[in-house]
């Protein structure tokens, strides 16, 4: 696995074979496909293991529970490795059907404590019902991806804050 | 550049080598050399023209300036090749500082239409000077992007209205 996380840094999702794992962590083939059925299971695995996890924060505030949230996106976007090999894989799902099944779980995964903190706020009512939680997501957490890997801008602190501002903003009057 | 481009987009960036294009347009390769100094150039020249121009649309309001931007860029999330080799592209800059310096110029004319008009509607006042037009950029092509490759949703004419909804709600009282 670890091996498998090195390559897939260093190489992106196309570079990561399993021959190359194979090679490189001295396991054989036949005990890897033992494991994982399919070499985009394994890579997927890798990756569903390498974002620290975080628990949903329940503050009783939106703005507090997300600010915490976000402020940890931001750090893990600018030093955690899968944040380096994340855009390998999205270009991966984009040829492969495979790889887009299993990354629609991992990318599930990941929002989930995002999810979980809206859905609270909006049964608490800080937000209409009418707002759908998934374009709130859309709107802070892409605008975080979107930085980091489109517009390669840092992810400062404050880049946060005003992301969240804006976002928070945007439903108290829609 | 047609066979360039058709290699992009069945195999992405890493799939595109020069030796490939060669072969497979039956250009030679010094020829190609002789056009495009290095390899991420001539693949990122390719994607340079495939996305259609759209000019800055003019109508006075923010609202419908972006309503046209970004139903076009919906449409072409969907059906245009750009948009399922950008990924490819995207992951490669993660890699390779040559392709992110180009990368970076593609990026900037891609907003360009966009940076247009948001900046004729901080001008006319119709949001504070206070606002980045980065941030707003961030929220609503951010937000269409994420949908596209993250989240992997369809983006609907509905979604387009509501990303744009929220994001306008958020700088009037931001």
């Amino acid at each position: 696995m670890r091996e498998t996380y090195r390559i897939l840094s260093e190489q992106g999702f196309s570079g990561a074979s399993i021959d190359a794992i194979a090679k490189q962590s001295g396991v054989a083939k036949t005990t890897i496909y033992r494991h994982w059925p399919s070499r985009a299971d394994l890579l997927l695995d890798a990756c569903a293991k390498m974002g620290s996890k975080i628990e949903p924060p329940d503050t009783g505030k939106l703005k507090e529970d997300l600010t915490i949230l976000l402020t940890h996106l931001a750090r893990e976007l600018k030093s955690a490795r899968w944040s380096s090999i994340l855009p390998s894989i999205v270009d991966a799902a984009e040829r492969d059907p495979d790889v887009a099944t299993v990354y629609k779980k991992l990318h599930g995964d990941l929002m989930a404590p995002y999810r979980t903190v809206l859905i609270r706020a909006q049964e608490r009512g800080e937000f209409s019902k009418e707002i759908r939680v998934s374009d709130i997501l859309a709107m802070t957490v892409g605008a975080l991806f979107y930085r980091r890997w489109y517009s390669r801008e840092p992810i400062t602190e404050k880049l946060v804050s005003l992301t969240l501002n804006l976002a928070l903003a945007s439903f108290e009057i829609a």
